[in-house]
């Protein structure tokens, strides 16, 4: 079958490789339909994630059919569509019995980072019963897919641990693919106010289709700062949800918060960052930070089968799978290419 | 009457000064029988706190008897026993209405800070209704002077905050009185553990008598954080209490924490922290910070009262209000004269 | 002044009174411009509240004027437009220190109860700081007098207790006022499906332009069960919210729940209910009553601020305060009338 | 090999019958070391459960040693020493994701009652390794065979789900072995005062050595009602828990709540009761039922080890498997024999 592999810092290729087969009998081989590139593809091809080694397939969302189930899979049977999560859970560690999936003793992130992921034809899926969902009529593939990873992450990591509260005033920083599924999540809690900062004009004007109540550009982060404020009578933001992942955004979120705000950081950051304590430690806020654990799949597709959410605008671009290496350049160049999320199709 | 002045950075004295009286309906004037010596009041005499002007009384803890009340106050009479909150609340402003009495729009931490304290023979308390509290049956004044400030410290924002569990491993970073707070107050909630972290191998002994069940001495970081991780057989703390306020006793909380962890600062930081995100963005952690809001009172008068907790050996010294400058004396020496609290007789 | 005035079981009139006068410091005089009429109302003039003593004057809803404010009332001044919470509050108490105002010691529901109330071109207000609100920019007199009593006591006895998630299955019993707060305000959550339920089509057709996505006439108890049933695949609600009062709704709602359902009970009770514990026991539901506290009257606001919920449409009728005894007649026929909430108007 | 067999209605008798056998992967088998007769034991022999088939061997609590395990299996091998829980879960059903493993749609309540149990010396247990726990060192076989069901029940849907805080008056009605069991659990969270309540004197001796503060006789339900409320100055209890299963025991509850009380059913009922909405709806209380889910019991083992608290005494009685008969004779006259837990030894 055809895969797209890593093959060390900087170079990826379109390769032919052997079709994956069941290990376990817990184990799934799914057939892809559709997949999509990850901010975490960018990093795991920049060399950023060691753990990667050189010939793993890529990949960690996905929509697919059932092909083959190991013996003791009672949940799915060949034929079923099914959306992959990004996260394995064995639902019985230590972790899986909190709902803590994302720390799953014999699973957690592991899809084209510790085993071989969803860029190919085909996939294995360990501990299938937990890992995989149906999907509920009414919903398209090209929805389902980002179930996958990015509305959970902007959910649970943004929304859920913002604690988002009815009328809440909420700012989201970076209006990404991650941002835009906080944006569009956060609404089920119905804030107030939702004020979406970026560097980016056309990425800040897209968020208002999303739902943005406001947007500020932090090319001046003073400024923005400023105007944050100013949205707030001067008392701060209820939560500020950080998905950029870098200093310079982190530090916009702590000096915007009001007493007993919720910072909830969903970036993914590569270094330290200076935390305020001399001015904090006195103002009653909640730093949370975390790896989805897909707990909220199932609400999720009732929510996406209800209507309740929109979600198909979040795909700008799509590609076949023999131009997967074209969707990665258009990826790499979102702000060019005004990209957000970018699918590949297998049929 | 005579009152412990302030009178600049490093300067204080023992003077004669007005008595206060009633300015609002809403205040009460109490005759103070027993006060304290705070941490906080040592930052202040230090000039940290520029907030306090030269001229002000000191002192935000104490118990006494109330002289006069406002005409608008209805829960306390003349004669009645209280404790004195250190936190003053309107009931009915933005964050009262929350709960969160530590950000009253009309109140918050003045005592001993933006308006004269404790630390004298009278003092005027505005919003008595909400800032004082009766004194139940069976409750000691050493005990009930311990409400005024680190027993609801301890609590709220350590204990409350890190959501200490039952079967928890707990860490408590600094063994001095209010550590020793969160230490005793941690145990409303049966952790399993409860690792005590210091550098003064005295107060770790001590802790033991409060229910420690395992101290670390934190001379060397390296090896406290490995101690700690061992304890835990490599999976790190549930809740780290930082009772401290140090960049370097940050920096242990944040290095011994479980994936799904609590960071609780409680300690008074005078300079930013390095949060390692790099690290924890991925590790799920929740990281509180907090000044009391003293919501907690009622609760903790009547586990006090039903004898759940006992608090009085925190108390290690108590003078005569004539000698409060030994007072200060023996509390700045805290390590070398084994002091916890000091308390200040009136009577 | 002229006044409606409860006269006895089944009698009331239009009497000209004494204008009240500030008693307490705390107190506020407010001149009235809308005041509504309440279900409850009509069961005091049933004479099924005893507590009510000839000569009170009814109502305990409206929207005015600042006419006067006792010493010691700091958050209002004469002049202000104000909303006044059918629920008056000390906010001092055991109760109010834990935000349960319902059940404040020196107020709760008095208002046109134990003390006179809201139907009449002044009313007394205990506890002002504590019992009004000040409108935000951009709410309607039409809309904030919904803010006395029906939206709160939706929200907070209806969806919050019921605990209404994203994507959950909620069902409404009872298509009154009440009610139909009870699905505007659960809306802040959305839930996938909200089936409401009622004898009158009229009113279940009226609730469909409030958001019900299904509808259940439940002229045949066990019809309309079998019909829920069916909406929710055999499984049951997640929450049913009891919105009427009497046994025969509380029993659908009990026999509806799914396992992990919730009931909350909203509607005024005059009987006991059987509650079949033989069934129940094993299913893991939480059942809830309770009288409101208005602690959600600031989120209520902001939330008709923003522009998240429309309520006016709850209004059907208007009268002049001159003819407040046409009103009682409208909204005692309120099913042959198509009446919700009928509103008075002093202006 | 021997094994308690029902045999219809008021009938039971000691069997050789066939070794059980892995019929699914991720079935394990384990040899019993010790079991213990439960209430429910006692209600199927009364023929009050018709779902339980003749034939069928009884019995759901048990510690044993895994003899064989399924290939599907991974957290137990052969020889194990394991805790067997009286609910059987598969990890990935719609309840199981939300951790109300009691309601698992392929387990849930099956042992002893759909599926053979564990007063036999070999039990078949489906889904192993969501439904056996490893037994960490320092916990005796008596005390671990108290997890299986009365521990966590009396925790989940006795404390738990009635919120017991610190400083709570809590009553507890029955001092039954999951009275007991609630009693013992509640201390966790350092209530001011636990009463308990029983028709038996000896009972509420025992229950004074397990934490209770007060103890109140309800021979006449009248005066214990009035009793409970004096010791609570009038107020009410803020958790009333039902551990009897009795309309009579079910009203004493209903009527000793303080206004935002919780009352939390834990004892199994046959019949209706009478639910006093009348009064209950303007109070704010919060009703809960269920079966345990067992999701407690990794914090109830850690909480054994450390000590924390102590439930051997809970056995009041030993016997040989041998002699079963007279184990269930013993338990039946619990009351003459002043039995609490009854256990079965095989070794």
């Amino acid at each position: 079958m055809k895969a797209l592999v890593y093959e060390g810092p900087g170079k990826k290729g379109l390769r032919e490789v052997e079709k994956p087969e069941i290990i376990k009998d817990s184990d799934a081989i799914v057939r892809l339909v559709k997949t999509t590139i990850c901010g975490t593809d960018l990093h795991i091809l920049s060399g950023d994630v060691p753990a990667v080694k050189e010939g793993t397939i890529l990949g960690h969302e996905g929509v697919g059919i059932v092909e083959e189930v190991g013996s003791g899979v009672k949940n799915f049977k060949p034929g079923d569509k099914v959306i992959i999560s990004c996260i394995t859970s064995c639902g019985s560690c230590h972790y899986c019995k909190q709902s803590l999936y994302a720390h799953c003793e014999d699973g957690g992130w592991i899809l084209g980072h510790l085993i071989n992921g969803t860029q190919a034809e085909y996939v294995r899926i360990p501990h299938a019963d937990n890992s995989l969902y149906h999907i509920p009529k009414g919903i398209s593939d090209q929805a389902a897919v980002l179930i996958s990873d990015i509305l959970p992450t902007g959910f649970e990591i943004g929304v859920l641990n913002g604690q988002v509260k009815p009328g809440d005033t909420v700012a989201i920083i970076g209006a990404g693919p991650i941002g835009m599924s906080a944006l569009i999540t956060s609404q089920f809690y119905s804030p107030g106010k939702i004020i979406m900062v970026d560097l980016d004009d056309n990425r800040l004007e897209a968020s208002k289709k999303f739902g943005a109540t406001d947007t500020v550009n932090s090319q001046n982060a003073e400024s923005a700062i400023q105007q944050i404020l100013e949205l707030t009578d001067g008392r701060g933001v209820d939560v500020a949800i950080e998905a950029a992942g870098f200093p310079a955004t982190f530090d916009i979120c702590q000096k915007i918060l009001a007493p007993g705000g919720h910072l909830a950081n969903v970036g993914v950051h590569g270094k330290p960052v200076e935390l305020e304590l001399q001015n904090l430690w006195i103002q009653n806020v909640t730093i949370t930070t975390g790896l989805v654990s897909t707990s909220s799949t199932p609400m999720l597709l009732k929510t996406l089968s209800s209507g309740k959410i929109k979600v198909e605008e979040l795909v700008t671009h799509a590609f076949k799978f023999e131009n997967i290496l074209d969707a990665y350049d258009t990826f790499q160049n979102a702000s060019k290419e005004k990209a957000l999320k970018v699918i590949i199709d297998f049929e």
